[in-house]
């Protein structure tokens, strides 16, 4: 079968397509998943991307959606021609103990689903959706998952919130999306006019380009009778967030999940102690809140937004399309 | 104008229409309202018709809408020409401080809204859903803001949830619409299969005839492959409880409103307890939570489905065919 | 080695003292108890009483303390010496997704730990608290967790709340220690003077009879000058619960617990709506709340009240003990 | 009776003690209070030193306490003789509608209490705790109360949750002393290690001079075995922010209290972020918080630290004081 590593010291030039045996029978709690699929974040291209990041070796993607293909001793919950789709933190199954680093994510700290097939634990998937395809599926890992809790996890978010969101990213799009969903009002911001029509095709009952409107955190203000937004899902980081902390009503909820712009930056904290804002860090989520998420999908009747497919063996290419910017949407790889 | 008033002792005979002259106008703080519509809820159908519940002269009704007439000194909320719709704990304007008996509520401890205009405290109304009618609007005091308490503020509804919705009383069609709006699944009882058939057109996904399946908590659990509901909006009281305990998953949230079967009865609390299931008794909500309402009602789509409509004169004839039980939806008085 | 066995059908006269080969040696992921102590709940008490509760020659008691004598390959958490303590849900590690049954249970669906020594995955036992006696630390894991979960998982007790306690069972003295150490107002009940005596002592700032004051809701709602109680630990079940709901204020948290009086039972369900209490049933807790509320113990001053030890030979004549009712506080059996 | 008011341009210099007359007798709803004592706080100082921060005129001082000398119509809450204390935010009486500025804070954007006689609406102040000194009970306005919400409304303090304080401010000290007095393990830091023996004294358990110990975030994480503390009380702002962030454990919750280091500065969130923690803005609180914290203050031992007394006349003086940071507690002046 064919999987992708990285060869030492990293970078997208680095990415190495070979054959190898295909992995062994599932043993106990185990199954053996056909991969069809994977998407590309953010946290993908930058550990590809950056020296050193990557072992020698490291199979990258976090993101893997597919098939079962054979399920070994004990298993229940999966059986032979189930969709499965990853979890971005395999070890964190329930409860509140979030890990703090990347060190158990496949892609990462571990091999992760740049590969047809692999054995792993039962409990590394979940059902995908029933209906979705795989390239759909693989999106809920990390782009879809953030957003759920993001929303709806950690801001407990109501019908008749106001939710911003930042640029045309997976998490945003999916964020657009689940807010509208649930009957949350939407504004969107990005700074291609042709990419907030689109953002407007979505459901955003309001849009901002940021470049024309650098202070669009007034902007949201002024949109909101001066009442300030309810959430924000901030995936921009230091160069986005004050705009954010304005746009905010007192007591907003922020979620704080970006590093686009930086690893640290200007932060006006006497304006969110003031608003009595709530800045919450967040990566991904647990197995349990992915099952609920999947649950949630079923029901709504929203699907993400796919820019491109790319074949496995593109890899470094699909990436190299991701740092253009030019996507709106996911960009995929299929296997 | 006219008002309705009840004439000791009381019950539906002694519903009495009178001519009065105009309230006063607005002093400091308060408004002027012209009333049109008013809808009936259980609460007030009771306190009607049992003797010695209300004291002589009392107006009946807590649901009131209608448009600002005029404003007095220092009001800054509301303006000449808005519409409004009252509030069933005037005095609880936000928090958890909830009050434990109707003495503060219109209709019962105090005059309620069966008359054509009143002058009252601006914070005992709040906005109304802009372009619904006043009949609609009428609506939201008790029927809508305990859906949606329910819901969402006590539940914590999210996409993907179960709700079980107990008959076609006003409070059961907006927690099944609102529901449906959050993106939850929603199954619905009635002893009618005609009624049945108009929740499954107001979006309920399964529906159950609780005569022929009496124990429609099993049914539940089979439904959700033996998951159990997420959310049980309890309208019945004792002699629903159990069959709403058995169809709670573990951990369940059973919303406790109802008292239409009784004030106590016997419930199995063993199996409460067992299945870890919180059972949250309400009453109706808090003005800040009727503006989070309003706001969400402006954002989806739903609108209440209103039965039948009665000249305020005809109140007592309203309540009777209340009464009968023939209805589905909301009846309402327009003044 | 010795261990108690229960010999069908059950009951007390079944209970049969053996000696059987030790245990196996741990293999990947667990470790070897040497077992000290376990503590008697009602639980335990009623599977071993009940004919046919227990099937033939199951190992009863959850409780479990004692020191770690093995350990195998992979375990990280533990170390030979660890004094340790076991979990009444060994499979409920962590999150909200709680069981429904006893099938998991030790000493119920499982073999327990009236037994010297036992070999088990790590996950199933904790750390036990800094310097107590394996008979202290047994009694955590039923009275100890449920009076934690209750109070603070649960309820979220903060300083100048008032608990009420009902009687004088492990988990009430639990829940009396754990409010008062943590700035609560407590009231404790019992049928009598002598145990109310005890309940001052330990710090119950007041004290009720329950036989002498049938009508002690309203006596606490006195005590509280009108206010009625914010949190109520209902061990007693249907019996006491009616009493409890007159005892709390609205929206009152009443932590319920108890089949003491029957499974099920007349409850006045319109006065826990009119009040908007919550009722939460509640069987002790998950590995995670386990693991914080060892943290507490060993922060915290307050040691369980151990009323008398058994030797295991004994365990029959220590459940005799308990159904006499003379006890207070924790009964133990020790190896 | 005398008054203290600032001249303007404003600064120290410009605080003036004049002779007026006193304050009308109450009308319906307001209460009159003789003023006893205002405690110092780093808001007070900030808006007396600052040139133009307040309009000439103003009543500086958040703080008052005293006792009720005369009641208006339709008071119920107070008497004569009760022992009273101010909220920092009048209007927001409760649930979560916080303000977002000063606008209404006595001493800024109203008159404060620098005065001996005020007559106020009876909801602007709430009981003292039965036993205080006046001095003591005024420091529950602003200190106490941030501190109380920080730890017991936002972050959920529970008995074994480990909390970092900074520095020996009122907000600080009051917050060790509720973290003890709740079951919680304190680490304080100082510059002073005099004030660290201090903070011993007062039950810290461990202790950190941040000068010796620059990188104190790291030197948390040790005393907590690498787990990271739960809960900070970062009352520095932007120049301690960095090692809060550094010594909370994944999950943390950081209580944004501070701007003592700047409005703005630059912030680590990749950290916050991959810890997953939470920063919680925060100013003072609702008044039914402050009751809440009244009560718990009656059940807990602790009084507050109280520096030293100036006398109302010598306001200018006790600010210099506290400019000078030698200050251990709170500074008042008395009436």
């Amino acid at each position: 079968m064919k999987q992708v590593t990285i060869k030492a010291p990293g970078g997208l030039d680095n990415l190495v397509v070979s054959d190898v045996a295909e992995p062994a029978a599932p043993g106990a709690g185990e199954i053996t998943v056909r991969l069809h699929a994977s998407s590309l974040n953010y946290h993908d291209y930058r550990v590809c991307a950056i020296e050193g990041a990557l072992p020698d070796g490291r199979i990258p993607m976090a993101d893997g959606a597919g098939v079962v293909a054979a399920v070994g001793a004990g298993v229940e919950e999966f059986a032979v021609g189930d969709a499965v789709v990853s979890g971005f933190f395999p070890d964190w199954l329930d409860g509140d103990d979030r890990p703090s680093d990347f060190s158990t994510t496949p892609g990462d700290g571990r091999d992760g689903y740049a590969r047809e097939r692999v054995t792993l634990p039962a409990t590394w998937v979940t059902h995908a959706p029933e209906g979705w395809s795989h390239e759909e599926a693989s999106t809920i890992t990390t782009a879809g998952l953030t957003a759920w809790r993001a929303l709806v996890v950690d801001a407990g978010i109501k019908a008749g919130d106001t939710v911003a969101v930042l640029g045309t990213g997976g998490v945003s799009i999916y964020a657009l999306q689940l807010a509208k969903a649930m009957g949350a009002t939407v504004i969107a911001t990005s700074s291609s006019d042709a990419k907030l029509e689109r953002l407007r095709d979505l459901g955003a009952d309001h849009v901002i380009n940021y470049r024309s409107t650098p202070e669009w955190g007034e902007e949201m203000r002024r949109i909101t009778d001066g009442r300030g937004v309810d959430i924000v899902v901030e995936v921009g980081g230091p160069a986005t967030l004050a705009q954010s902390i304005v746009a905010g009503r007192p007591g907003a909820h922020i979620a704080l999940i970006g590093v686009l712009t930086g690893r640290s930056g200007e932060i006006p904290t006497a304006l969110l102690m003031a608003r009595q804002q709530r800045l919450q860090g967040l990566i991904v989520g647990s197995r349990r809140q992915q099952i609920d998420f999947v649950r949630a999908l079923e029901t709504l009747e929203l699907r993400p937004v796919i820019d491109r497919r790319f074949a496995l063996a593109d890899l470094a290419e699909a990436f190299r399309y991701q740092e253009s910017g030019a996507h709106f949407g996911k960009i995929c790889v299929t296997m």
